[in-house]
């Protein structure tokens, strides 16, 4: 079993906060984040998959390939976005990096079995000093 | 003459779109950076200031006194907040990259003064691709 | 499970030496990592910690608590000390890379719990081209 | 158990092109990496080691010996070579990232065993936006 | 005058040697770079222009223009090529990073004067620990 | 005029303090970075040096020529050290970055001069928010 990781990235604004909440009560919560008119990131993705390398090829999976089912089921929805307003597969959920984490992980889980291989993990990046990892469970 | 250089850096949303253009014009002129709902990035910040070292301490300039400026002037004014409607000295700006790296210029030149050095450069990183530098002229 | 991580840095010197060997018993075992004058590192320490989401937040663990953890637990007991001569938790043992990861980690594991998560590893980076993880056991 | 790491980089050449294929069929599944004159990287390994500190050095390996087994068995094979043609590991093998990690591992077992250790993982960087691991099966 | 910096990547192969010469005399005056079966980098490219930000937009040019001069005239000729068989304008020169980045330059400062802007430096990184600035003159 | 770089990498201990000061006064003076004990950093040292690249060769100056000044100048008396006690020509000197930058130039002059090259500049990097730049004069 050999894993192989694609980087990509994207840059998009966000806020933490609840609507059913003040302006007060989600500063006291989700501190800066809480923002009303929004702030952002430059995310970092790292999607790894997993798989046996393919004998005439050399390949887990053809990188290119899997950079292209990123880009369409992930960047193209959230690069130059708004997570909390612009991003179907986001509606509903808190954009904090665990939840973008997990629901990245539900976008590819599919996308990346039909290229032959197996998501093994979806790491997010927010900023230089935290990151999160899901492994689909 | 010595050349000492802080790096800050902060969060915020932005977008580049003309209130008077339409949605169209701004994504024709602008492109992705035009979305209406805002994206946003990782800014990195790096002031250069420049002076001869102090014969007592070898300093050009205390780096924390000078972090300090900085922090008061810009990080506080600008990080998780909307650099188009949350921050004063950028009031009636296109918020490119150029544009706030000569506002963040005009923020500290004064205060850089007070503290006994000259300020010599101000470099503005938006993503991990472009940056701007600006030495006041 | 989702595993969140914090980084952190601190500056500090240390040394690699039996205070019962000789100088030139030191040199033989730990190279030049045993000068008696001392030597310094930037150390970079990553703390991953896992939990589910909390729904109401989104968040594993609020990171700025996490983050507090670190530094009252950590950060302020090392930065800017000798590892060797100023870290009570350190008295006693070779200060190398393993060994202090192994302390950080039982510094950390009671106080993250207390914050609501579990401690899944404590990475530590001495210089760009070594680094050390500890997963508790 | 701890686990410590060392980085070491080396530059070499490749393609990915099958000798019974023609260009345009190796243009067709590799795409550029078949440039048939070569092309090249920077890449970055990462060897990850095993084992319980030893006491009275408090060093699970001693990192520069194990940075000795690596530049033997492997940096001065490749570096400054061309991976298909120069390396004997490599010979018969596609040199894709994967291919190449493998055969990394099977260079360093043994070496690394002798030196009181276990391999854990090789970790090999081919540019900036893909790596693969390896753990030995 | 404000200065903005485009990055760009690309993988090439090259070699350091003198056909002239022997592979011998060839391995004395450039060493490891003159391997016969050539060797390869991560190329990474800095491109900085100056000049007014434009008061409409803000912008001194735009990134992505001139993020297409530059693979029009530089990266599609020498991403995953051979720099010393492959690149027309390097034909006859030596593929030190030198006469690299001065060859970009002459590449890039007619098309980026047509942008509107003025070409201020190609930088030219080769390995993490060597890079090349030229500014023209 | 084509300008080189090469990166170098030392670790050291250090202390900013005057020894005819009370303990109080220095750590009013000079914070943390007074601890009588001692920290340290990991430095990256960046020396550039400029000249016209020799037609045979395409170099402006052999790197690894540099890079042996560099270390027989600088690295061998710095890296494991400890700068204020270890490290001759930093005798009666406070060790700031500004004042290690001006010593490592004066180090330097001359055996690049004798190299055939210019030194240009030489930057030194503390941590990684702050950096010192000095051209000699």
């Amino acid at each position: 079993m050999v894993y192989i990781t694609r980087r990509e990235r994207f840059s998009a604004a966000h806020k933490l906060a609840k609507s059913e909440w003040s302006d007060e009560k989600n500063l006291e919560v989700f501190g800066k984040c809480s923002n009303p008119n929004w702030h952002g990131h430059n995310y970092i993705l790292h999607v790894t998959v997993k798989g046996k390398p393919e004998p005439s090829t050399g390949f887990v999976v053809d990188l290119s390939a899997l950079s292209d089912v990123i880009k369409e089921h992930i960047i193209q929805k959230v690069d130059h976005k708004n997570m909390n307003v612009d991003v179907d597969f986001m509606k509903g959920l808190m954009t904090s990096t665990e939840n973008i984490a997990i629901a990245f992980w539900n976008q590819l889980v599919k996308p990346v079995a039909e290229l032959g291989a197996e998501l093994h993990s979806v790491k997010l990046q927010e900023t230089e000093n935290n990151y999160v990892e899901y492994f689909g469970e």
